[in-house]
């Protein structure tokens, strides 16, 4: 008895010791972030390569355009995208059938671009001022330079200067090389009475570019993208200093090399900059990992008539008083340029997956998202279309032979005889999922259940890569259609989640009933999405479009059409943007959902920063106000 | 053959028919949230007893004081905390050789509190305005009422109550009801040239309350905890509107009477409000589940001299340009006053746990921390002390005897004999998880794995909870050893992570070194712990404690230190402040971390929002000048 006590006791004190000795072992590793701070400072980003020019009267790249042939069958020109080149035999013929005409292929309405650009204004004063400063390759008053910046890509504007007129543009162009020489332009503009418009991408959809008609000082468009540079990368803080000039694809690629990512995605993020974005209070696809844009970004400069707006350091959040910085968020120009912004950054997401989940009615879809947002296993981006958006999605399948085409066809049976899905009710979730791997694998087992209660049948990550491919591609199609009598424009707007399928349903009683009141042809395309989430309601996307040839000042007409459906969405408890702004093009609502006393504050602050307006872009009716720019999309 | 082979045909296809049956079956569940609102109208909140009575001339509730016997044991008198009651002897006694000085436990200041009030300057006419719209009971021109809404809770304000004066106090208090009677309040204050400031629970440490000194309108102190409500909870869009009134406390009861938390929970929830939270862009402990202020607001209305700031409905995010509201985060109640806010909502949390980890030094603590932000699984709370507060939470432990005290010591004796940890550099990390069984299980498994690769040894819940109960207990202590001659102060920064340990060093080094300067008796206590974690930093708080007695002027001495220690903080590359806010206190820093032309931009849009200074509590240098406020604690 004895010897099993002491050697029970012994094999007790040894594993202590053993234990205690494997503790302190491991104990001595670990340390702290090291005191040496290794910023990285890129070069400057590689040039664009005139394979990568931009069109200046549609959409994109210039190497990509949706084209049709006699027949009716759609190609996209080039090999950019991945639906570049393939042939889409079942676009032209669906969409007619959707918008209730019979459209030939071979009318199209031949463009006038280019032939009523205003001449130019800035006097020869201006001209000798700026090229103290300013090298000759950094000042254009080239005609079609001017009228590109001019505008942006609301359906009027695209309209206007292929078959109307933009009767206000830029008298000058200028790219500044940093911020003292924006600094200096500044004071060029205040000493020689100019105004200034920040110019980023020039993609923004609220008219924000369109110079007020009325406008008699010269105007400058401050075009920021030779400020492109990605500063500095801090990889121990996870911080970049960015300039505001600086393209999204590029900040993608440079801040990739070093294996990190803003997280920032917007549909635009070929060609929008980080300057517009924070002008315009950005949203991002994957903001359900990442955030938005004020989330992402940490501090900015910013150059307004007063000086420089700047802060000494940065912080990971701070409380000190009243913050200019965050008023400066969505402010669309009017209050300065901005020329550089500290932001996060993110690891690279290890694993990067794609899912899609097919459901029999757009309600199921909403509940199902519904809970998916009460979990903490949201993926980085969920969107739901509804029944024409997954139609039009299968429209621009290209054709397939063999086998892919067998499958299709199968999972098609399988889908509509089988599970008895509804051709004409069934939606479609598109899912990304990025992160770890277990973090990634979480997620997809929570959002499958979820699916699941819900009456969804997984469809597999190749539909939902698809689905994310082709945001990039459809942002050509509109242009594509105008020139096949067809206007076509998205709108969006958020709202809490128990508003969602009232307010979707609403919008398009409302745009249908619109279009009859006005007797236009055919029938309207409208057709929405459920694009973001969050824990307290969600953003939804519309597609409006509507066959003109015949009609009228059709951009106008359109206009109102949207303007009703604006109405029908605020008097549903949407908002009025969720993310594309207000510009112009909206600023007129704004009394509707600010009270007067909101607004005068706005003017008051505009007054008290900028009593010159020299920041003229007129936006959200700060400044001058704006009834002309909004007139004249068809006026000569 | 042809036999098994219709069998297995059979088989096949009657697993799929059985298959497909099952899924058809399963997808008729699942629907979208209700279209039908059930928004829950809770009714007032419980009046506050008197047992909840806060006390006047020190923090917190009447009934908790710490109090010393002769023989050096402290006790908290009262029973409302669970430190409360129990004896703790080895407090007294170790604070004394931390600060180097023998404290005789007898040998208290007496407090002269009340003895200098400067009488009302409320004129008849003034009194008569208010009489038209308010009641009896919500106009006080009563001495101590108005002298407590005078100040917040800063060393200086704390001392110049009972040992000096304040020079410049409101000359009536009044409590409003509803957002009706605030802005009847403007009007007469308009009308009448008074000076409006609004006051919640008075627990700012910025000076944030003290009346400029030079200030000859009268001074209206507006009190807005009447307006104390959750006008309305919303389950399903899970969103609440409270009044700015409501208390932090009452906050957290009402809504978890309906099964929610805001999840906001600064150390002052007991007795700050949900408006001051706004003003002073607040920051709660639990930021990491539930996000800071900015993050919890969806909406908030605002009277200010122009009117009501109000909006037309309330969305999970927009875009709808520049936000006033963004701009009044932090505004100190220069702007206006704020009447209701909506809010997210959080359902409460399935599980919470308490964990902590002691660390060999606090270089390994930190490095845990970098690690643990970088991951997905950040606890609701982690807090890591430094070792001079680790020793701070040992004094504060209750006598025990028994069981208890054996297991201590047993564990003391492992962790320094056995582990190696070292008595005067080891320190512990607390924490607290808070979300679904399967998340906090995860974060649990996350937070200790990383741990012990810095050298960190497991110390259990216990210890983890009474840390964090601690913290409102620890509020008190300030005021308890003003009377035993220590003066203390705490005060807060935030900074990227690789600033933190040289940060940490050198406050600590300045404080002694400015101690040493001027020749103040036995050692400063400074000690620091990081409080908050970011992908990018950190928040890092620090408390400083010296004894004054003997020293002329100690409260505005005390002040110089604190003042070297925050330019110490500054040129160590952190911020002015994460959370506390500017005030008056920190004012004069902001020049040097502004440019010029932004601080003209936040005068600018006072004057253009407030053109008559009608909010008149001078903070952050908006409105008149401030020098006056500041001096005087302790002139009589």
């Amino acid at each position: 008895m004895t010897g099993w006590f002491f050697l029970v006791l012994a094999v007790g004190a040894g594993s202590v010791f053993l234990y205690v000795a494997a503790q302190r072992r491991s104990r001595q590793a670990g340390s702290a972030p090291p005191a040496e701070n290794n910023h990285i400072e890129p070069g400057p980003p590689p040039p664009v390569p005139d394979s990568d020019a931009e069109s200046f009267d549609v959409w994109g790249f210039n190497d990509t355009k949706f084209e049709v042939d006699r027949t009716g069958v759609v190609q996209i020109s080039g090999a950019r995208y991945e639906l570049s080149g393939h042939k889409l035999p079942s676009l032209f013929k669906w969409f007619q059938g959707v918008i209730g005409i019979e459209i030939d292929p071979t009318d199209t309405r031949p463009s006038e671009y280019g032939g009523r650009i205003a001449p130019s204004r800035a006097p020869q004063s201006l001209r000798d001022a700026l090229a103290e400063r300013f090298a000759a390759e950094q000042v254009s008053d080239d005609d079609e330079q001017r009228l590109r910046h001019g505008h942006g890509h609301t359906q009027e504007e695209m309209y206007a200067i292929k078959f109307g007129a933009i009767p206000r543009i830029p008298d000058l162009v200028v790219w500044p090389d940093d911020e003292e020489q924006v600094v200096e332009l500044v004071k060029i503009a205040q000493r020689m009475d100019a105004c200034l418009i920040p110019f980023g991408g020039g993609t923004n959809v609220t008219d924000a570019l369109r110079c007020p008609v009325d406008e008699e000082r010269p105007i400058i468009s401050v075009d920021m993208r030779r400020m492109n540079r990605v500063l500095w990368i801090d990889p121990q803080n996870k911080m970049a200093c960015i300039q505001s000039g600086a393209v999204g694809r590029h900040i993608m690629e440079q801040l990739a090399k070093h294996g990190f990512t803003m997280g920032h995605e917007p549909d635009s993020v070929e060609f929008s900059t980080l300057g517009g974005w924070i002008a315009t209070h950005a949203s991002g696809m994957k903001k359900n990992r990442y955030g938005n844009i004020e989330d992402i970004v940490l501090d900015f400069n910013m150059v307004t008539s007063g000086g420089r707006i700047a802060r000494s350091g940065v912080a990971p959040r701070e409380s000190v008083g009243v913050d200019a910085r965050r008023y400066v968020l969505g402010s669309e120009g009017s209050f300065g340029i901005i020329t550089q912004a500290i932001v996060r950054l993110f690891p690279l997401p290890e694993v990067q997956e794609y899912g899609s989940v097919l459901f029999p009615s757009f309600e199921q879809g909403v509940g199902f998202m519904y809970d998916l947002a009460a979990t903490t296993d949201v993926p980085a981006s969920v969107r739901l279309v509804d029944n024409l958006q997954f139609q039009f999605g299968a429209a621009l399948k290209p054709e397939n032979g063999g086998l892919g085409k067998l499958l299709s066809k199968l999972q098609k049976f399988y889908v509509l005889k089988m599970l008895g899905f509804e051709a004409d009710k069934m939606v479609a979730c598109t899912l990304v999922f990025e992160g770890g791997r277990e973090e990634v694998r979480r997620q997809e087992a929570t959002v499958y259940r979820i699916a699941k209660e819900h009456g969804g049948f997984k469809a597999g990550p190749e539909n939902g890569r698809r689905g994310y491919q082709l945001t990039f591609s459809i942002a050509y199609i509109r242009d594509f259609v105008m020139k096949h009598w067809v206007l076509a424009e998205s709108f969006e707007t958020s709202m809490p989640w128990d508003r969602v399928l009232d307010l979707c349903e609403r919008v398009k009683a409302r745009v249908n009933e619109e279009h009859r009141k006005r007797g236009l042809p055919g029938t309207p395309f409208i057709s929405c999405r459920v694009t973001q989430i969050y824990s307290t309601g969600v953003c939804v996307y519309f597609y409006m479009a509507f066959y003109y040839k015949g009609v009228e000042n059709p951009a106008h007409v359109f206009c109102e059409v949207e303007r009703a459906a604006r109405a029908e969405i605020l008097a549903a408890g949407g908002s009025l943007s969720h993310h594309h702004g207000i510009g112009k093009h909206r600023e007129n609502f704004l009394p509707d959902i600010m009270s007067p006393a909101m607004l005068e504050w706005n003017r008051g602050a505009k007054r008290a920063v900028d009593p010159g307006n020299l920041f003229g872009a007129s936006n959200q009716g700060l400044g001058r106000m704006a009834e002309g720019a909004v007139k004249g999309s068809d006026d000569a």
